[in-house]
């Protein structure tokens, strides 16, 4: 078991396995032995190269990455991504799904490039579910769906085939479940979740649609251009590709992406049975579409707010506040995020509960503390 | 004097103080005692929020930033910067000074958003020297130049003055020497040379030429937008800034930018004077137009240039093998290279000319080992 500083629930930059921190740490001050700092590398060394040729296998390796894809790593972060697709992809139509506060954004940047299409929104239940999409487009040049709804702790587990090419953001659950590549077209993730710190984007792109590409670009807004050079044309984000490296060693070392998963799955569904068990709280998303990341709920209570937050807080967990446009609480339970974080959560909720609710005396014992 | 692992002449990323490595390695691990890595912050944590305000008060303090300029951290590189630029300015015609391979760089991403002009080559011997500029041009937006040019080793020292705004890519020189920053309208710099880790880029500019920007942008590619949200619109490169804070912090400490630069003048001065004076060297740039942060040089015998690069290693010196298109030698001295490092080099070459050209038995006690 890896020693638990605090109980750290935030949505990202999130929490990182110990081992990998220490690992980092160490190579900040002497990497490898190689009497330099992995930040004073240069990204044209043989060692560096070595770094980012290796994250490549790694990712290839954990998702079973086919071998018509690519893997790209990019700076910027996935809002980048929002106007690099339609710029590269947009010809006659976007079609976007709308479920939440990302999927809006991508949709906002998609609107500089061309014609777009929001083929269902969730917009009329503050998004805390996934809308079923029923009609067929055919005449549209690619679907963009956000997998995970960070913010409003919603996940798609059945990916829509509208018979266009399936560009999906999966900045906040890549490597936390099996996928299938050949499902996408086009995925894409800022690293600072399950991947690395912030500062980098990794895009897995199907050769067929980077091909589909028919016009000059500016160099950095040009997939071809990164695929090109292998992710070298020019300086790289050279420490958050060399942790993402070290953390999707641990992933490997740990069970792989379907051992994770499993993972996910026990920590998600212990939360979520205490949340609907907990007379105090309430979950926000529909349960079928509940995310295994980002887990939302509420008090039931309003005044309970910022006493359970207080509350936890003395207990040592941090980053279960709510996104200001939503409230409540928003618990992630990223990879590295251990099962006895989510106990200790859920003994923390438990507790809150006999505080709030005093049993009749001699009742209090049943709890174990 | 700090503890020299090895003489890193490296032209990027380069050498950063031992103190700078070792403080960001701690904070990797536990983060001024808060028990979490400063990969685990949250960007949006009052933690954090105070070190990209910080940041930016150092760079206001340390390069006398007027009131009327505003300080921007992005993702993305300076390569990002050469589509930005004339994507938000170029409205007629945009004049560039051309003095090299990234000035270059910077013309060929212009490309795409308009019409440009080159006011000046020195194309023509090999980019050695910075070109004259004679005429005045002034039905144009903007002029931008490269202040240090780091695969040529040449540097401006004198600004042009061409009646329209100047922008200036400094990746390679900021806070390496003083300058008036009433003298530019835009600086941009990545941060991987003077500043910090790779992953960053800042931006200096003008308030007055932000607000001439008169059309909607894609998000990521507005100044803007980064102005509004003080550099927080979506994730930014939290580790890159961190630690470009604490290598501000040790400028600071460490005479600012006047007393850097006086070292730095010393370290150029040392090593030219070592290239000038040594038969088997000759430096590559005009003498007025050396640059102090990348001095390049060659050797005058081809067949030294492989046996000096092996004859430096075994003393404990890398990064100076030219860049591949010019070949030679190329010793970066930025801030964090210490005299001692130049020292080493000297001395280095004054021992491989012993070796290459023999002096009369009893000559060689002259030279100090």
């Amino acid at each position: 078991m890896e020693n638990i500083k605090k109980h750290n629930f935030g949505a990202g930059p999130c929490i990182l396995p110990q081992s990998v921190l220490e690992e980092a740490a160490s190579a900040v001050v002497n990497w490898n032995n190689i009497d330099l700092s992995i930040l004073e590398v240069s990204h044209r060394s043989p060692e560096f190269e070595s770094v980012i040729s290796r994250t490549g296998l790694l990712v290839r390796e954990l998702l079973k990455v086919p071998e018509d894809y690519t893997v790209l790593f990019m700076q910027g972060g996935a809002s980048t991504q929002f106007s690099m697709i339609p710029q590269s992809f947009l010809k006659t139509k976007g079609l976007y799904l709308d479920t939440g506060y990302f999927a809006q954004k991508a949709i906002k940047e998609a609107l500089f490039f061309g014609d777009t299409e929001i083929i269902a929104s969730s917009a009329d239940k503050n998004y805390n579910y996934i809308p079923d999409i029923q009609s067929h487009h055919t005449n549209a040049d690619y679907l963009h769906i956000t997998s995970n709804n960070t913010i409003e702790g919603t996940e798609i587990f059945n990916w829509p085939d509208m018979g266009v090419p399936l560009i999906c953001d999966m900045s906040s659950d890549i490597f936390s479940r099996e996928i299938r590549i050949r499902d996408f077209d086009l995925i894409y993730a800022g690293a600072q979740k399950n991947m690395g710190p912030a500062g980098m984007t990794m895009v897995i792109v199907k050769n067929k649609l980077l091909d589909s590409i028919d016009k000059p670009l500016p160099s950095m807004s040009d997939y071809r251009v990164y695929r090109d050079n292998q992710s070298l044309y020019n300086t790289p984000p050279v420490f958050s590709i060399y942790v993402s490296m070290l953390n999707l060693l641990w992933l490997k070392n740990n069970g792989g992406v379907s051992g994770i998963e499993k993972q996910n799955i026990k920590k998600a569904k212990l939360l979520y049975a205490e949340i609907d068990r907990n007379t105090l709280f309430r979950g926000n998303a529909a349960i079928a579409h509940r995310s295994r990341m980002n887990v939302t709920f509420q008090a039931v209570e309003p005044t309970h707010e910022q006493e359970f937050l207080d509350f936890a807080a003395k207990r040592g967990m941090i980053g279960i506040k709510g996104y200001r446009t939503v409230g409540g609480f928003r618990a992630s339970l990223y990879n590295a995020l251990s099962l006895q974080s989510v106990q200790a959560l859920v003994k923390t909720m438990q507790e809150f509960e006999i505080l709030r609710q005093p049993k009749p005396v001699g009742a209090e014992s049943e709890i174990v503390y």
